[in-house]
């Protein structure tokens, strides 16, 4: 199972989160990744951690003001990125063309989806991974794996109609051990996670118990 | 003068022409600030430069995925940021919202407007200063003070009517100390420049040629 | 005091609305506007009604799929259209360039914002009228006028600061008279509404109610 | 074959241009249908021709201003929709969202795309066609089946690969029975037009020839 860490715009410490991450990563053996703003990027790569952007433009080298491209990205020491997040929604063909900027970049990219048919949509665009994320769950105390389960299974199924070989990670609501072992009995291969450990008083503590089942 | 250097998505090293900004800075005596893409802003901030960030998001702390909050910039070095450059043209409610951000991060702003008329709409909206500049002009070889030397006097006239303190600067074109001169006449307090140093082979000879007026 | 009816997109008959306001404009001798989807213009011009449009595009003609122009808005009936509203925020180069369609069109223009800021940046572009809606009063029950007074008369002071020859309305939570008594208080000249009319179960009966302290 | 003309924001006239589809689909028994802006949906309806709407809004009955509700382009007489044109990209949710609120209001649905991916894409969210308009042909006088007819075929093998019974499209560049033949011999059941008909001297015959191959 792979655990990444969406930091979005909360006001934690991400060098401090990263530090964490990194220690239960090293611990645990198992892969933990963090996301945080690109303005962040290179002092969370510094510690070490696997580093993930939030998000990187579809554009390629030229007159773009305020957009983060992949290659920078990459040069802040960031290995994969995230797109078309519910808090972040692409057009078709800016994901198609962020996804050939991530590959110019050598970085790994999860695409995001709202329902298992958005999944299988961008499933066809030949992403590394995809993650399913209900939005009305994002942010809730109640795990997507326990209250839809079967957008989880149908997501999983939808992805893997189209790429067999494509990683699904599941989001929205996942905190705890017993979030991550429900994801992993629908077949999802990750989770995508936030507030659970961004905004913990111990994110440590919460990334240890998160993985416990993995142990 | 103010001399603005957006780096915007260009292929350039931006700790490179970081450097020599910040050499140019010192020995001419010019004030000159350096706005890489986010991710780069660490990185140009060590150099000691002035850093100022391309955009920051109108969001605040919470739940947003894929931007840059003021206070991460801020974090990361940045002690100005543009807003509402024509490659990022946002809502009037937007760059409001984005003024409250950079002052709750203690960010010097400059928002930019394409025409006097909306250089007065931007003011209204006090920021620290304003810089107009035309699209058409943008990236060209001719400066928008020889091009259209009313418009930056109108720009200045439509700012001062909204608020007689702010600076107005004006970019498109500029690369020489002539072009700097003729801003400089028209009344401008400053200048956006962008491929005129960031695609320069010298980007240090580029900026020394550009303050040479000045010194 | 001139009174717009915004019919969103209401699940109302926007003929039927259409017929009331005209009868109400008619009987009372009060300025009355209505503005249905773009789809709607024609029918509810063809009720003799003042028809206004909810948005026009910022595009002139060419090659743009899925936009309204100004040009056939016009020639579907409108005499006037809103901008920039609340739901519909637009960049200020668009709300720009939409005025200059609307011009070219004959439409009389009407540009929203949110603050008093807002509107003294909105008047700095030159539209006939402008409109102050607080989003966190829209759709309630709660006149702008009686819950925030202040908004009203300081936007009415940053638009006559810009233009002295400027209309000022204000919307959100309006239904009622006295609503309409106190925005006529507060300096506005007029009034936009939406769902009090439009989700009224009688239309005719809350326009009557609405126009009766100018009768 | 099916005949799409998307009148977009072409300065001509809607009724004469959808009364001549109407004659000309008449006499050849061609299925042709007119998409113009929503402000013409009704006068287009009512010349008896097949009348589709250019884009729909994702939203559904509500506060939501400046869009064209599904159900109100169906309530002026469209029976179908494009989503996704290249002029008018929206996000894969949105996409989504637009494809349920067609189908509420029971118009047939186009969706487009750049790319064979992305016709994978939007195919696999279950709309009635699927149309490949690559950009950098949309407008041109180079017809995509003559200048790229592997976007094509790769395009319909893209589709069916989702779904067997899918239509395929395909536009840019077509104006001459000529083109139509080509597309047809690649695979497409259908044509989309613009400029070809919308902006020639005498649409009538521009369609007549269009059709010629068909009769």
């Amino acid at each position: 199972m792979f655990v990444l860490v969406n930091l979005k715009a909360y006001p934690c410490d991400p060098v401090a989160v990263a530090e964490a991450a990194h220690d239960v990563a090293g611990s645990s053996g198992v892969r933990i990744a963090v996301a945080p703003q690109a303005a962040d990027l290179a002092a969370v790569a510094e510690t070490g951690v696997e580093t993930w952007a939030q998000h990187v433009s579809p554009n390629e080298h030229g007159s773009h003001t305020g957009s983060t491209l992949a290659e920078r990205a990459a040069a802040a020491g960031a290995e994969g990125t995230l797109l078309n997040h519910s808090e972040k929604r692409m057009t078709l063909a800016d994901i198609d063309a962020s996804l050939d900027a991530a590959e110019r970049a050598d970085l790994e990219t999860c695409v995001c989806g709202n329902t298992p048919a958005q999944i299988g949509a961008v499933a066809a665009l030949g992403p590394d991974s995809v993650a399913v994320e209900p939005p009305e769950l994002i942010g809730g105390d109640v795990s997507v794996a326990s209250a839809d389960p079967d957008i989880v299974t149908d997501a999983v199924a939808a992805a893997e109609a189209v790429d067999d070989d494509i990683d699904v990670y599941c989001g929205a609501g996942i905190s705890t051990g017993d979030d991550l072992d429900a994801a992993d009995d629908l077949g999802a291969s990750g989770v995508l996670l936030a507030s659970g450990v961004a905004k913990a008083d111990d994110p440590k503590a919460a990334l240890e118990d998160l993985v416990s089942p993995l142990a």
